[in-house]
């Protein structure tokens, strides 16, 4: 395959399974060319929609999954799912018995399934987790599936960049008040009790309901469904939801709102980035604050001074002009 | 309390409990005045001894970390002692009776314990349990633990500002593949196999020691020690290591070596901070951004350009020279 970014480009664009495998690879390992891929990406793969899937560990999240992508393949549109895993492989076994679940839609070639690890990715999983629902966009997919396993801050900050969000608990695990110090009452478009033929099910209902009146602020009101995954009931329903969800941000011009909000703070961080990178790419920075630190290990400064002069050096270089460099 | 940032130092210093729980929220929430605090304590809040307990859920870190600060008090030291609980209250039960287990070392004023949870703190969870350590250091704690609940990226990354790195593991935890799989074999100085007397104990430590052998580059060959925390057993000789570790760490000169590296990171983070909070405070670019915010949108330009676009500008002014801004 040509490392030419618009040959990749041309591929992805085109669907080509092993370009967009590759792109996704750049945008996972932070290689060079990153930039270079997704900006002629960005305009049709940021049209998407995204529906994230959040909840606690067993909750039945990838099965879920599973129903959805299938239903869309009734409608003979392709799916991609994105599956972020940052939990502990102390969890890994109940991961592993879902993926095998997803075995056969695996195989459909209208379905593009990709798992993130947490490891190498550091700090950066939630946007990591954007750029490839972009490349999926990108490539023609109708709508992006994003599951992420456990309900702790990555979780939250990969759910919020997803359009519509689903949360799904079961009737174990805990009350709404512990939902709401999870964040996950924020956070939720639409909530689901899984697993709902277990005890339990209908209590969790009717105080997630109760929890989710409190807000009346809220011009969407989250439904609160029952679904029992494994054997699709509810499901259908569940898939209207998402769909009606879909359509009122459409409608409401919350989906135009939030989409802003997310590109502005998309902007800022390559802002950070790119600053940050151009200021380490600068001559004689690297001995400079080696002999720095030396003074901040020896108790002569410390690293707010440091911090300072060295951005005051790259400025001073910049109003002297970059040719003097 | 004054809000002076010179008497709050003085207090600190002083060992004021109330001024070191005010100095730590202010870490906590970013207040502003944070740099103001931090860059007087530096100085001598960074020479002290941090011991990071880390490992999964229920391995018994709390009870662990209690007998530690008692052997500590035995000697008279003082011990500061922080919990950092990045998962989801869902687990939240155990947590809390691991901290009712604590209750009396908690009403020893020898022992100041700050439990940080995740909310609020987003994506800087590792930098604030750090400055909180730098805190009561200066406050005059002889030594730091710092326990993190979990196994995922942040408590990794957590793990890595201590100077010694405690890994607690049980029989049930899995076997050492899932420990490398989780990156804690790479990071841990000492290893803990907890509630040693359930089954499968002397097999994970046989198996733990046969995958670090294979490591052969390190100098320090971290030590498999069997506890059982309730009852204290091999817990004197997990605090006999702990020392040791530290010795080595003077001696080797490796403690400066990962001081010095830790040091850097934090002044590039604090660098990338203050690039980007100066850019925000630039005057017009709130307006500026908006619009280029509104031409993503319709798909007249990418955040790459819009990015490159607003530190080009940041760039011209610095450059013209900032008295005309």
């Amino acid at each position: 395959m040509s490392s030419d970014p618009s040959e990749l480009i041309d591929s992805i664009t085109g669907g080509d399974r092993r370009a967009v495998a590759r792109a996704i690879s750049i945008v996972e390992d932070q290689l060079p060319g990153k930039e270079a891929l997704l900006k002629p990406l960005y305009a049709k793969g940021s049209q998407t929609f995204v529906c994230g899937i959040t909840g606690p560990p067993g909750a039945g999240k990838s099965t879920l999954v599973d129903r959805l992508a299938r239903y869309s393949r009734e409608k003979n549109e392709e799916v991609g799912i994105i599956c972020v895993d940052p939990t502990s492989p102390f969890t890994g076994g109940a991961l592993l018995g879902d993926r095998i679940r997803m075995a056969d839609i695996a195989t459909d070639p209208g379905v593009f399934i990709r798992s993130m690890a947490t490891r190498g990715s550091r700090g950066g999983l939630a946007r990591a987790a954007r750029e490839v629902a972009l490349i999926l966009g990108a490539t023609g997919h109708d709508a992006i599936l994003l599951e992420t396993v456990g309900v702790g801050q990555i979780e939250l900050d990969i759910a919020e960049t997803a359009d519509t969000v689903v949360v799904v608990l079961v009737p174990e695990s805990g009350d709404g008040i512990q939902a709401m110090k999870a964040g996950l009452m924020e956070i939720g478009d639409i909530f689901v009790i899984n697993k709902a033929d277990r005890p339990g099910a209908d209590g969790l209902v009717v105080e997630l309901m109760s929890v989710l009146a409190i807000n009346n602020a809220r011009q969407w009101t989250p439904p609160v469904l029952k679904t029992i995954a494994k054997s699709g009931d509810g499901t259908r329903e569940l898939m209207d939801s998402i769909q009606k969800h879909r359509s009122w941000l459409q409608t409401s011009g919350e989906g135009d709102r939030r989409r802003k909000q997310r590109v502005g703070a998309y902007v800022k961080e390559i802002i950070q980035e790119t600053m940050a990178r151009r200021l380490w790419q600068e001559k004689n920075l690297k001995g400079q604050m080696n002999r720095l630190l030396d003074d901040i290990m020896e108790g002569r400064t410390d690293p707010f001074s440091v911090a300072e002069e060295i951005i005051n050096a790259g400025e001073a270089r910049v109003s002297s002009g970059r040719d003097e460099v």
